[in-house]
């Protein structure tokens, strides 16, 4: 069966978020330069074909446990929520990251034509 | 229509190839540790789960022709050639990274079930 | 001779700028996002210790210039112009990175006694 | 003061360690991919001007108790131990990385003229 579009979108998904994932984890943040890093993450995945949206949101709790005595922390798999949508052609994919036992889980949410 | 095992293997291939390219792209290579680091991410990306079989190849033309004076360079995304193939349930994914037009594109060859 | 504050605040701005580049650097960015990247490299650096300040500045013409077709391209080394002032003790360094000879120059303008 | 050849041995090396760590910390890693991934490590920052030695080990016991339920983890900094020298000019500069008091610590064992 050939490759299609409902393939695609699942496929693209998939390639942002390993990406934005393994770009950004390990990124210096405090507690006062995580809303510039989410902005920027959202804004840096959002700039690749088919994004259609993205909300990234770092958690604040998980951050302010993780400072070290210097202040600051490492951005963590675990502290990244983030919602994004797909478009490929006419099909859409809503899809996350979110810390589910103990793991930063990428999932589909839904795929739907348009 | 739920979210399927064919979604999901286009997913999670979509994942690694992402994962692969923004957690190794940068990463100083010289002609003489160009296998070391093929080799290495082929296996990081392996342990990873729903994979199957990965081959990454680094193109030693493309390595020779942007050494700096200093005898190395970077890993950039068009000298990486990556085969691989994802399992999720009953379906398989056949995904590589290949240089296309001036693009290091990541592209799905087949899904099939198995 | 036992280790000093001037040779601890030159291997702090080292350390700074080899985690600036390596961590940000495959960024996916366009014309449009490139101040959000901009602050947030800023401050992701900027809040680890010793770090007085810093400006990062992305070059605009190679950016458009490496748009891909989607009208996108990655953060890449030569587009980086990072000014940054770090203080250890009574030293502080003046230190930056600078697209020089076709390579991106990390370099020590100035370490003085304060 | 003009900047000095110690002063340089010492900035190189926090480049390299700053690098070492950006760059590869998030790498997918199991049991049996860890001297893999040190080897490449070692040889990637190896490539790099003015390196003249480096070893890179991974706490295999850390590794162990953060496998998930997959069968791996990340490469996490406090994982991390590097043993580095440089050398510029007559300078030689031993370095390091070390888990020390919770965190991933960059140090300067010693610097000598040679």
């Amino acid at each position: 069966m050939a490759v299609t579009a409902r393939d695609n979108v699942a496929f693209e998904a998939g390639i942002k978020l390993g990406a934005l994932y393994h770009q950004f984890v390990g990124a210096p943040v405090s507690l006062e330069t995580a809303a510039s890093l989410e902005q920027a993450i959202a804004a840096s995945i959002g700039v690749q074909p088919y994004v259609k949206a993205i909300t990234v949101s770092l958690d604040r709790t998980m951050i302010r446990e993780s400072l070290s005595a210097f202040g600051y922390t490492e951005l963590k798999g675990p502290m990244l929520k983030v919602d994004a949508v797909m478009q490929f052609k006419n099909y859409e994919a809503s899809v996350g990251i979110k810390y589910t036992d103990g793991y930063p889980l990428m999932f589909i949410k839904e795929i739907k034509e348009i």
